[in-house]
């Protein structure tokens, strides 16, 4: 584990941490009072429900996402079904990869999750010092400390027969029991259904909101009105069946996922705004370097990274800036902040490049933003299973001449034969590409006959056999003015629960000298509730004037909450300082006489004191973001300087 | 099918309406081209995708209902798993009885929601005349056409024997071939998975929000810091698996539910802000009525309504009004909307009033929000199964003596016997009610030992026997000065996708004389793109502008769209009045000169124009909702009248 420090330097008690967000209700495990109770047999691992202030952080990350990413740059924004029919989740590979892998005790009956089972013991050896689990196991020399830490470096890259060799090669075992685990299986991560009344039709919970929006691309594209490049992007739950998952909110079953699906011409991965971003500076964790077994980033501009093609193209570059302004807007701890790239083996069957942002918290570096570039995968396999093309069309500016391979299809004589497959079988000719059309050319030359590889027929056939009297193939000159391709698609895909969890812990420290006292210092904008409004008794005219007070803010769209309760006011202030609240106004007989209220301001407990009309603009200013002339733009500080600092901090 | 007419009076037209919302993208069916694909053997129906104008319009809805109700009453808002485990749910009562009755067809294999099959061969044979499918069957006589009519109003409240009472005697058969089908058999409407690697941990997609607020209610009590009556809320994905679904977004098998569970004190149903909707007019059809076999509903004040007890209590009349009230700030038309009281057997299992807030459409009248009083049956039963307290505990002001039955268990001879068992044992004890206690005591007084049923125990067993010495009852006399009591929960529950379509039908109207000429009248806050901003041509310095103006908008909150697509001004408004876009922003060549532009809107198409400067004004005093003194409160005809009108209408 990690030892981190919080935002003023001290050490990171993740304990006490943890009991300030359990203690105030930021979340739970689901279902906790079923989990406790002893005639409980079922599962609830890997699954959290939000309350109040955990569901507003939530929905004010997710605000700030739309705003940053969707509405900054008019994506399209669309809600899919998280229900998916088997046949499309077998074509996007999920139903065939989408796998970890797991080794069975065979005496205890649990599964393990294979390559945290290795990381584990390897991390336990190293920080024993001993080879084995028993006691007295020989001491560890440097050449296995050596190699223990360069399995850890790589632990993602290892596949089932790596894992295997692993465990047999280090005599890996269960380490609560030791026993000898059986070899890795793959166990598919998709949680799985039948929908309708007959059985017959399987459907899966989606692993992520991308293939719907892909399913969606032509009538997205004909919405854009035909234009390149353009996005689109999907907010909403996504399910991965994990075998064990055990690390909180960092390792669960049921997620919301934010995806952004870019679709560039693979020829143009240019992008207009990338001027805006390029001499940000990144913290970059590369392929080489990470191979090489290091772990430090190299703090280079995105401008001088996509030049050295450290980053692929200028698109992902922009697009990682972009993340890293985002997660600054969220108040993340610049320090605490790295991009690393994905390694060959590591990486997801269908990208072709791929960078985390990872922020760092007690359990070590998180991944919770990934930027891959899934090229044309996608839009390419699901056009050939479905026969529709997800391509664009576009009218070149000066036609040129293009030499091409062409089949044909006789469709008199096959359209009869085939019937409604025929349609099928010429799907799959157009989708080859022209290297596979002269191979075929010269096959169907030589031996007058040739397979073609189709989707399922009528059948259950997957090819068919063609003479050259039903297939002609040839080399054909045109003058083109069109031009047809696949959009490459960058896809920037940030888990929001992650970034809620690792936030909080950046957030997070105590008052000096009273570790009880705990503060989060969540932005303005995240702040799950804006305003405390605390009249000092239950006095009926203090409780009017606070809830007067209360309609007004929220007439202005600024949360806010009357805590009339008995305890004192700086007991009533130090709970909404473990809430985030960022102001607190205090209403007390003085406000009777003649309307002033004080202000406090949560960071640095400062009060001031104003008419409510005078604290009503400056909670305004503070609060309302960007805007025109009159609005925002207020600082604490300069508050505090116009108003003056009113009697002592509590 | 019932005939409606539009805003202005026009027949509304169901096929152009849907060619509108398909064109413009409002939504589509998921996964449209694997459903096309000759290969694909799954059902994607009552899936449906939204594209961008339905996404904004559904977060556009959902923004209101968060504004109208959580943050208008402080509501604690939670965010809960959709993965439930199958324990949770048998407690509830879903697994038992959250189901459908179906009919199989034996010799086509498919499958007929029974209710749907009677209702639908029976307004068939209304609508022809005749008794049966063939041509030349019997007229119908008066006594049948009555019988016929009363089935139909009634048709919600027959259960399995009814249903299959009314197959067999009116003949009713598979309308699409005249099949007889076999006896309607319960399908049980949740889609069921497994969680984790074993395949022993069954869990189900949740059919509601409301379990997971109802298992979080001590926690969400602590957080309110113990002050009742308080209300929890959720917004989020449920799933019925619906037998056949097929009117399009009203039946769906995935939908958001926005739901409210407002917990009481059971002797306290009364509710401090009644008097703020009490005098509003609603227009109920009650159950009285509708067993009458009338459909007009009577408009009745709320508050003569529940003092007729007519509607329950206040709390159930409060939250009537404010959905009332809901609906009209969407943009429903008022003689649309009326409330439907529940039958006695329809009602849900866990509920004892009910009333549907239902929407007037091209299908008939649709049920868009329940609001029911589920009693304290949810927290009473979750209670009992876990052994965790769902109650309030609340300090008397005035001391009681109260007499009541009372069980004590032997712990010392119980404890070690039972071990962990004990306490599900006591808690069974303590669940009982003053009736039930009544009763053991005295078979316990008569035969010296009596059956507790139990939750299963260790070994499955669910009841034990006690003898006297191990249980004692007896009535106990005590000064009790606190009061504990389970809460009542009233439920107002919003299908925000019906509520959606229902609205979309509302609001949809022609250009007189054009048919082909469609508007979407959505309310401000409603409209997917508050915005258009159209530059008369693709000249580098008119873009420059509409791109200022635009990022100008968008600081300013307001979602805005630039099309410089190659089509007229008019065919640009056009588009836009379809998708529901409220204002147009011209931007000419005089633009340049002295930086005038031409503002429209959207109904009257009237349009006026005016420095860049001050057409802003006017859209953030258009668009900007309440506020304070300089925001808001433009209308569209004060700025008419103010800038007067600028050229013709297109």
């Amino acid at each position: 584990m990690t030892s981190t420090t919080t935002l003023k330097g001290d050490r990171f008690d993740r304990q006490l941490f943890e009991s300030v967000l359990k203690r105030r209700f930021f979340f739970t495990e689901a279902f906790e009072i079923y989990r406790l109770s002893p005639n409980f047999k079922g599962d609830n691992r890997g699954l959290f429900d939000y309350g109040p202030p955990g569901c507003a952080l939530q929905a004010n990350i997710v605000d700030t996402w739309r705003k940053h990413f969707v509405l900054e740059e008019n994506m399209l924004e669309v809600d899919c079904t998280v229900i998916t029919p088997e046949t499309v989740l077998q074509t996007s590979g999920h139903v065939d990869k989408f796998a970890d892998w797991m080794c069975k005790d065979p005496i205890k009956g649990d599964y393990l999750r294979a390559d945290h089972l290795v990381e584990n013991v390897l991390q336990a050896r190293l920080a024993r010092g001993t080879r084995g689990l028993v006691k007295d196991s020989p001491k560890l020399d440097q050449t296995t400390i050596d190699k223990y830490n360069d399995i850890l470096a790589k632990i993602d890259s290892y596949d089932g027969d790596g894992l295997t060799d692993l465990i047999q090669r280090h005599d890996i075992r269960n380490p609560e029991n030791n026993n000898l685990v059986l070899p890795p299986v793959p166990f598919n991560l998709m949680f799985r259904s039948t929908i309708g009344p007959s059985a017959a039709a399987p459907v899966y919970l989606r692993p992520e909101t991308a293939q719907g929006q892909f399913l969606n691309f032509k009538k997205l594209l004909d919405y854009n009105q035909g234009a390149m490049p353009f996005a689109s992007a999907s907010i909403g739950k996504s399910y991965r069946n994990e075998i064990s998952p055990r690390t909180g909110l960092l390792r669960v079953r049921e997620f919301v996922l934010a995806e952004i699906e870019h679709y560039v011409d693979p020829k143009k991965k240019q992008h207009p705004r990338f001027g805006e971003v390029s001499t940000l500076e990144l913290p970059l964790l590369d392929r080489d370097t990470q191979l090489s077994g290091q772990t430090t980033p190299r703090t280079v501009s995105i401008a001088d990274a996509v030049a050295a093609k450290t980053i692929d193209n200028e698109t992902l570059g922009y697009f990682l800036g972009r993340i890293f302004l985002f997660l600054l807007r969220l108040g993340a701890d610049r320090s605490k902040i790295r991009f690393r790239q994905h390694l060959a083996n590591e990486i997801a069957h269908y990208a072709t490049d791929c960078w985390d942002a990872e922020l760092l918290t007690s359990y070590g570096w998180i991944e919770c933003v990934g930027c891959a570039d899934r090229s044309a995968y996608d839009l390419t396999v699901h056009s050939a299973y479905t026969g529709t093309p997800l391509v664009v069309k576009g009218t070149l500016t000066e036609p040129i001449t293009v030499e091409k391979w062409e089949g044909v299809l006789d469709k008199k004589r096959l359209g009869p034969l085939f019937k409604k497959d025929f349609k099928t079988i010429e799907s799959a000719l157009y989708a080859l590409d022209q290297l596979a059309l002269e191979q075929l050319a010269a096959k169907l030359e030589e031996t007058g006959s040739v397979t073609l590889k189709t989707p399922p027929l009528s059948d259950h056939s997957t090819s068919v056999q063609l003479s050259n009297e039903l297939l002609s193939i040839s080399k054909i000159t045109r003058l083109q003015t069109t031009h047809e391709y696949t959009p490459n698609v960058i896809e920037p895909s940030f888990g929001i629960g992650r970034i809620l969890y690792c936030l909080l812990e950046h957030v997070y420290w105590n008052r000096p000298d009273d570790p009880a006292r705990a503060v989060l210092s969540l932005p303005s904008p995240l702040a799950p509730t804006k305003v405390l409004i605390a009249p000092l008794s239950t006095h009926p005219p203090l409780l009017h004037l606070a809830q007067q007070l209360s309609a007004r803010l929220r007439r202005l769209g600024i949360a806010n909450v009357i805590d009339a309760s008995s305890a004192s006011i700086g007991k009533r202030y130090a709970r909404n300082d473990e809430l985030g609240t960022l102001l607190g106004v205090t209403v007390d007989f003085e406000s009777l006489r003649d309307g002033s209220v004080t202000l406090r301001e949560r960071d640095g407990m400062v009060q001031v004191r104003g008419t409510e009309e005078e604290v009503v603009r400056v909670i305004r200013g503070l609060l309302v973001e960007g805007g025109e002339g009159e609005r925002g733009g207020e600082t604490w500080e300069g508050v505090v300087r116009r108003l003056g600092v009113f009697g002592s901090k509590e």
